[in-house]
C-alpha cells in the first residue's frame, strides 16, 4: 500500500485551445487525465486521501506576489476585454523580463504566460492551487515517514517558472514541494522524467545550491521547451553545478533512458540529498502524442525501481502524460516499480 | 512637387491571420494599403519612382545576422513541420535573450516574433526587403537635396527590433534609413507620430547617443505594444537622455497632440539633428480601427506643417493606419502640410 493524495477541485481547469505551429489545436491537458491516472494508482495499491490546505504562504514561497495575483484575477479582467476569447491566451511578449511591468491585461497575459498552451479560464486559479495544495500534502505524508508517496497533481507544474506560466503549467508543485522539504529541515533534490525539460523548475532554483535538479528529456534543440534544457545549462552563481541537463534524441527507448537515469541519481547521491521529489511524466512512453521517446509500459516499473533503489524517501509529483490507451498502465507500471522491493 | 518612393514587390506581403485577444482574426496591415496611400500621396503632388537596391549592408547594420537568415528562410523551414500552418506564428517565447539560440523554426519563430501579430509567409521577406530599400532610396533623396521626401514602406517597421519582429514588422525601415543618413555624416533625429510607440526603434537606438529616438503614442498602459513606450523609458549607457516618449491618454485630439508634438520638436532641436526621419502613423486618426486618438483629417495638415517648420530636410517613412475610409485623405492631408509654406 502507497499513500497518494488527490483533491477533486483539480478537475475544474478544463482549457479547450492552444495554438501549435500556427494553429489552434485542441488543448492536450484534459481533466479526463484524472480518471485514468486515479484509477491506475489505485491498481498499483495507492491509497488516495484529500489535501489538507496549507495556504498560500508555500505558494508565495516559489511564486511572486504579481504573479500569483495574475492567476487569480486574470481571467475575470481578461473577460471584460471587447471580443475577449474565454481563455487567456497571451498576443505579445517581453523581450525581456526587466522592461515594464505592464497593469493590463493583455501586457500581463504575455508577461506571465511563456506560450499559447498555458490558457487560464475560470476554474483554472482553483485547480492550479488545490494542485499545489496536493503536492505538499503528500510530502507530508513522506516527511511522517512514508517512504514514498503519490501526489496525482493537475494541471502539471514543471513549465512554471517563479512568475510564468507556460505549456499546460501553472504553479510547480515540485517546487513547491521541494522548499517544503527545505523549510522543515531537509535536503531536497528533484528528478524529472518527463519528456520535456523541466524549464520552470530548473529556472526557480538556477541560483541556489539548496536544492538539485536534475532532468532527463527530449533535446530542446527541436523540442518543447527549446530555450531551455541543454548540457551547458548548469545553475549560475552559488547554484553553479546544481543543475543538471541530460537530453536525449528521439526514438530514445528504455536500455537508453535507463543509462541517463543511473548518471542522474548517481549525481544525486553524491549531493547528500535525503529526499527526493520526482517529477514524474508519462509522456517518454512509446505511445505518447508528443512522439519523442520510445519507452514502453514495462519499462515504466524499471524506471520506478531505478529511482527506488537510490534508497530515499521520495515524494512522486504527477507532471504530463497525455491520453492515449497506455496511459494508466504506465503509471501502474511505474508505482509497482517505485514499490519492488 | 514632392519625391516619393515605392516599388511593387512590397505588395507580395499579404498577411491573413494574427491572434488578438485569444482569437484568431484577419491581419489589419493589408496589402491594399499600398494602392490607397499611392493615390493619396499623388493627389498630394508625389512624383513616385523606384528604389534602388543597397544590398544587404544597410539592414546588417541594424539587424542581427541570425534575425536576417531567420526571416529569409523561416517560413521554408516552418513548411516542412507537421500540420504547420501557412503562415508563421510564434507559439513560445524565451523568458529572456541570453537563453540558448534555438535551432529549430518553432523556437525560432518564438526567439524573434515578439508577438502573433507578424506572421511570416512566403513573400514576407521580399515585401520587407524592397521597403527597406524604399526607405533608403528616399533617404537618398534627401541626400541630393530634397526639402523632404515620402518613403511608402509597407510592410510597416517601426516596432522591429534588432532581432525581433512584431505588430505587422520585420524589418525596420525609419532605422535603417537614420542609420544611413548617421553613416554619410548627418547627424539624424527619429520623430514616430505613430499611435502605437516605436518599441523597436527606442530598442534599436537605446544604448545609443548618436541618433535622438521621439516618439508620440498612445499610453502603453493599455494599449500595444504594452511593455514598452513610457515616459520613464529614456535610453541607458551613453544613450541616456536620447529616447523621449511622450504616451498620451485615449482620446487625444488635434490640439493635445500638436502640444506634445511641440516638445518633441523642440528636444530634436536642442540636440543640434541635422536631418529628420519622421515614422509617419496614420493611425492617430478618429475613425483607425485601432480607436485609441481622436487626431481628425485636417489634423494631420498641422502635424504635417509643424514638423516642416522645425525647417531641417526630412525624409517621411510610412508606419500604421490602417484601412478605412479616410485612410488616404489622412496621408494626402499630412503630405499637403508638410509641403506648406
Amino acid at each position: 500500500m502507497m499513500k497518494a493524495v488527490l483533491d477533486a477541485r483539480q478537475s475544474v481547469h478544463d482549457p479547450k485551445h492552444a495554438l501549435l505551429s500556427g494553429k489552434v489545436i485542441q488543448c492536450r491537458e484534459q481533466p479526463e487525465r484524472i480518471d485514468v491516472l486515479h484509477k491506475a494508482a489505485v491498481a498499483a495499491g495507492c491509497e488516495f486521501s484529500p489535501p489538507r490546505d496549507h495556504g498560500r504562504a508555500p505558494l508565495a514561497a516559489i511564486h511572486s506576489p504579481e504573479y500569483l495575483a495574475f492567476l487569480e484575477t486574470i481571467h475575470q479582467r481578461w473577460s471584460r476585454l471587447k471580443d475577449a476569447s474565454n481563455e487567456v491566451i497571451p498576443n505579445i511578449h517581453p523581450a525581456n523580463r526587466s522592461c515594464s511591468y505592464p497593469t493590463g491585461p493583455v501586457g500581463q497575459a504575455g508577461y506571465h504566460q511563456a506560450d499559447t498552451a498555458c490558457p487560464i479560464a475560470a476554474g483554472t486559479w482553483d485547480a492550479a492551487y488545490w494542485s499545489a495544495q496536493t503536492a505538499l500534502s503528500a510530502a507530508d505524508l513522506v516527511m511522517d515517514g512514508a517512504d514514498a508517496a503519490y501526489a496525482l497533481c493537475r494541471p502539471p507544474g514543471h513549465h512554471a517558472f517563479g512568475d510564468l506560466a507556460g505549456g499546460f503549467c501553472y504553479l510547480n508543485n515540485a517546487a513547491i514541494a521541494a522548499q517544503h522539504f527545505l523549510m522543515a529541515g531537509f535536503r531536497p533534490a528533484i528528478m524529472d522524467i518527463d519528456v520535456h525539460h523541466g524549464n520552470g523548475t530548473q529556472g526557480i532554483f538556477y541560483d541556489r545550491d539548496d536544492i538539485l535538479t536534475v532532468s532527463i528529456h527530449g533535446d530542446p534543440a527541436n523540442f518543447y521547451p527549446f530555450f531551455w534544457g541543454h548540457a551547458a545549462e548548469r545553475g549560475t552563481g552559488r547554484g553553479l553545478g546544481y543543475n543538471l541537463n541530460i537530453p536525449l534524441p528521439f526514438g530514445t527507448d528504455d536500455a537508453a533512458f535507463l543509462i541517463a537515469l543511473e548518471t542522474a541519481l548517481h549525481r544525486i547521491k553524491t549531493n547528500g540529498s535525503n529526499v527526493l521529489v520526482v517529477s514524474v511524466g508519462l509522456d517518454p512512453h512509446e505511445d505518447d502524442p508528443f512522439e519523442a521517446f520510445k519507452v514502453t509500459t514495462p519499462g515504466f516499473a524499471r524506471i520506478g525501481a531505478a529511482i527506488t533503489a537510490l534508497g530515499l524517501p521520495a515524494l512522486h509529483v504527477q507532471e504530463g502524460g497525455y491520453l492515449q490507451p497506455a496511459l494508466g498502465d504506465n503509471l501502474t507500471s511505474f508505482l509497482r516499480g517505485v514499490q519492488r522491493k
